[in-house]
C-alpha cells in the first residue's frame, strides 16, 4: 500500500452556524484530511501536535481508521490549538471569534521514520516554515507534494510561503487567495501566475461553486453537489484536499487526467462533510454512500454531445 | 425546419465596464436571444417594438441571420427602449444609470400569422402581461415554452408573473431571483418550489459560476468556461437562453437528457458573448468557433471514473 504523509492541525473547534452551535469538538485541517483520505486504500500518518487535554477517544477515532499517529506529538501540560468561529447566514463567510495557538506556537514537526519515503505528501494549512520543515525531513522524493495554505500566511509570512510553494507540485487555495497571491482578478490568469511560482498544478476552491484544476493550458472543473441544506462548511476544503490526495495516493497516477478523478473524489467527500457539524458526518460516512454519490456527480456533469 | 418564436426587447444599450464605455449600441434581450439561436438550424422570428430612431443596419443585421422581423413593430415618431448601466470592477454587479421605456411602455405584441404554430417559444424578460399576451395568440401548443424574467417583475407585477409562470415548461432565472421567487436560500429547495408553481424545468443561472438545470429529482450543472478576461457581461443570460432554446428547437427533443446538451450549448454561446462589448462578439462569431469551444467544454467537465 502506498503511503500518504499528512501535516496539519489537530484541534478543538467551536462552531456557530444559523442552525446551531457546538462546544469544543474535534477539528483541525490534519484531522479532516486524515478522515477523508481514509476512504482510500492506503497507509497514512498525521504529523501534528496536541496538548494533554486532547481526549483519548479522539486519538482512538484516528487510529481506528488506520491513521498512524506516531508523529502526533502530545505536549504534557500543553493545551490543544483552539479555533472558534461564527458563520453568517449565507454560510459563505464567517467571523473568527477566538484563536488560541497554544501548543501550535512552538510546533516542530517530526516525520515518523517509515514515512520519510512517503509516496504522497499533503501539507495542510500551517505556517510555511512548518510545511518546509516536513519536506526537509524526507529521504526520497515523493510522487506528489500537495500544499494547502490561506491568506493569513500571505499577509504574515509571504517570503517563507513563496519558498515552500516553489517546492510543491500542487497548490490548493480558494479563489480570493488565488487573487491575492497572484495579483490577478481573472482566475485563469491567477492560475497561470501561480504555476510560474512553482506548482505544476493549481487547484482553486470556490466553495459552493466548485473547484477548478489548472495545468499548463488545461483546465478541469468539478461542481459542488447542489445540496438541500449546507449545515456547517467547516473542514470542507480540508476534506476536499484529503480526498484529492487520498485518491492520488491509492491510484499512483499523477497525470492531469487522473487528477480530474481526484478532484471529483475530493468534491464528493466534501459534499458529505458539510451535512453535519464538524467531523460528525465524516465519522459516520460509509464507503458505499461515497460510491452512490459518485453516480450523482456523473449524472450532474456528464453529457453526450457528439463532436 | 422548426420554428422558434422569440419575444424580447430590441433596444439601445450604453455600457460602462472597467475596460471602457460605449455610446448607444444594439442591445435588448430579443436581440441577444435571436443572434444566439441563429447558430442553429431553425426558423426564427422576433416579436418586439422599436422607434423610428432604430437604424436600418441593425434591422439588416437581424434579417441577414434569417430572423423574421415581421413581428418587430416600428413606431413612427417613437423612440427605442434605452438602457444604460455601469459594471463594478468584479463585473458581477452593476448599477443601472438610466432606463427609458419609450415605445416599450405601450407595447402590444403581435405574433406573425406563420409563427402562431411555433414549435418553441422563448419569452424573453419583459412585462409578464406581454409574455402572456404572446401565449394567448398561439393557435397550437408549442413543444416547449421557455420564460426568462427578473426580480423587477417579482417586485412590481408578481400576480401577473405567477400567472404566466404557470403556463410555461421552462423558467430561466438567476440565483438571487430564484431565492426571491421561492423564499428559499438553498437553490435545491428553491428549484423544487418553483417547479410547484408550474414549470417542469427550472434553470438557475449563476453567471460566472455556471448554470443548474432542475427537473423532478434530477439536476445537471454546466460551468461557465473559465476565461482570461470577461469584457462585458451584458446579454450573457439572454445569449444563454437563446442557445438553449435554439438547440431544443433544432433537435425537437425536450427530454431532460437533451436539455443537458441545450444547457451546454447555451453556456458555450454565452462564453463568447462576454468577450467583447454588447453584441459585437456574437455578430463576428463563426459556427466553427462554437464547435471548437464545445470540445473545451467536454474536456472541462468530462471524467472517466468507472462505477
Amino acid at each position: 500500500m502506498n503511503k500518504l504523509l499528512i501535516v496539519g492541525t489537530v484541534a478543538f473547534d467551536a462552531i456557530e452556524t444559523p442552525f446551531g452551535k457546538t462546544d469544543k469538538i474535534l477539528g483541525g485541517a490534519g484531522t479532516y484530511i486524515g478522515l477523508s483520505a481514509a476512504f482510500f486504500n492506503l497507509q497514512s500518518a498525521i504529523v501534528s501536535v496536541v496538548g494533554d487535554d486532547f481526549p483519548q477517544e479522539y486519538l482512538d477515532l484516528l487510529t481506528e481508521r488506520n491513521i498512524d499517529i506516531s508523529g502526533l506529538e502530545v505536549v504534557k501540560g500543553g493545551k490543544t490549538f483552539f479555533w472558534s468561529g461564527r458563520y453568517h447566514n449565507d454560510l459563505n463567510s464567517r467571523d473568527t471569534l477566538d484563536t488560541q495557538l497554544n501548543v501550535l506556537a512552538d510546533f516542530q514537526p517530526k516525520v515518523p521514520e517509515n514515512y520519510k519515503n512517503a509516496d504522497v505528501v499533503m501539507l495542510g494549512n500551517l505556517h510555511p516554515l512548518v510545511q518546509s520543515g516536513v519536506l526537509d525531513q524526507l529521504e526520497s522524493t515523493p510522487k506528489l507534494v500537495v500544499l494547502d495554505t490561506m491568506n493569513f500566511w500571505m499577509d504574515c509570512a509571504l517570503p517563507e510561503l513563496l519558498d515552500v510553494i516553489k517546492r510543491v507540485d500542487v497548490i490548493t487555495i480558494n479563489d480570493e487567495e488565488a487573487r491575492q497571491l497572484s495579483g490577478e482578478y481573472s482566475l485563469v490568469k491567477a492560475a497561470a501566475k501561480i504555476q510560474e511560482m512553482g506548482p505544476e498544478f493549481v487547484v482553486i476552491k470556490k466553495g459552493e461553486h466548485g473547484a477548478l484544476l489548472f495545468h499548463e493550458n488545461n483546465v478541469f472543473f468539478a461542481p459542488a453537489l447542489p445540496l438541500e441544506e449546507v449545515f456547517d462548511p467547516t473542514g470542507a476544503g480540508d476534506t476536499f484536499a484529503g480526498g484529492f490526495a487520498g485518491f492520488i495516493t491509492q491510484s499512483e497516477n499523477v497525470s492531469f487526467e487522473n487528477m480530474k478523478n481526484a478532484i471529483i473524489y475530493g468534491s464528493n467527500l466534501a459534499s458529505f462533510c458539510v451535512e453535519k457539524f464538524g467531523t460528525e458526518r465524516m465519522v459516520s460516512l460509509e464507503k458505499e454512500e461515497v460510491m452512490v454519490r459518485l453516480k450523482q456527480f456523473k449524472s450532474l456533469t456528464q453529457f453526450d454531445i457528439e463532436l
